[in-house]
């Protein structure tokens, strides 16, 4: 991540700099306080730069979180290239993925962004579905792989949601850490594809 | 539900009626904004009382959302009973509520009310998943009770975040409905078990 200037003098960036840093004055407001906290013009102050200085890269707020959440799929997939692609752990990158960047996971399959007006992120999930199928046809090719791909993503997504909103006491986990769990789960529905 | 006066003028409830009423109101405002614009003053004023009676009932706002989120934990439950209890069925009937009370869903299972504080909401949840879990032991009396039950819950959870986000292309549904989907989708996982 780039360093962020808290200096409030309006900085000049180098052709191409600027992009970067105004995405990572964006995913630290994310980090900090979630999506709602982020405005063009509070990004332009963090990056300190002017507050017309992010229309040079951003159409809108809604652009500049569309690029956030497609950089959290490029996280995820990086994540993914080095599990070696079982589903299994595959999945279980995934919970971990949103477990470590809520900001990002709410914006990549949250409804406040409609992926129709942002072909880049329509693409990014669209790929991350299209690796998830991959790993279910060869672990199970006698599955409807629709079927099956979306089960696993949902049992994924599902146990990323209860683990973020504390949702599982104690009882309910077995003492056990959410990373045990997510291996037994995602193991579980692997074994019975 | 009870009919909701529009009239301004303070209204006088029979005894025992006022909570109802004041739930009633809630209950609309959830279904029109969300959780967000719930007050208890906007409640009141919906009921038609004074500002100060739902504190005779809730002793905060968070007490009035918990007792809504109660009540949600009360329908799902009615409509399981009505299913006989198998885990698909089970499943489905989770994920249809969800799509038909995504309020109350919101309310049920977001970190926004911490469950430790009320001990009603606490035991709806716990009930639900003993629910889950006792179909699972039915189902599957070979799998690890805890780590099934939770995979049960996971997959229907997230097939119906994934619906209310709206993050399911055409593709990707395969041309089903939500209620095709939740039908093969909980097969599967129950085929596997």
């Amino acid at each position: 991540m780039l360093s962020v200037s808290t200096n409030k003098q309006p900085q000049t960036y180098h052709h191409g700099d600027l992009r970067p840093a105004l995405l990572a004055a964006a995913a630290e407001l994310l980090a900090e306080g979630g999506a709602a906290t982020i405005s063009l013009r509070e990004v332009a102050r963090r990056a300190g730069v002017s507050h017309n200085a992010p229309y040079r890269h951003f159409a809108d707020r809604d652009g500049l979180l569309a690029a956030l959440a497609e950089e959290g799929f490029g996280e995820l997939a990086r994540r993914m290239d080095g599990e070696g692609g079982g589903l299994a752990a595959l999945g279980q990158c995934y919970v971990r993925f949103a477990l470590e960047q809520p900001g990002h996971f709410a914006l990549m399959f949250g409804a406040a962004l409609d992926k129709a007006r942002h072909p880049g992120l329509q693409q990014a999930a669209t790929a991350l579905h299209e690796r998830l199928a991959l790993a279910v046809r060869e672990t199970a090719p006698g599955q409807d792989p629709q079927v099956a791909t979306l089960a696993a993503w949902s049992l994924v997504h599902g146990l990323a949601q209860l683990l973020q909103e504390r949702q599982l006491s104690e009882a309910m986990r077995a003492g056990l850490s959410a990373a045990e769990l997510s291996e037994r789960v995602t193991r579980l529905f692997v074994a019975g594809l």
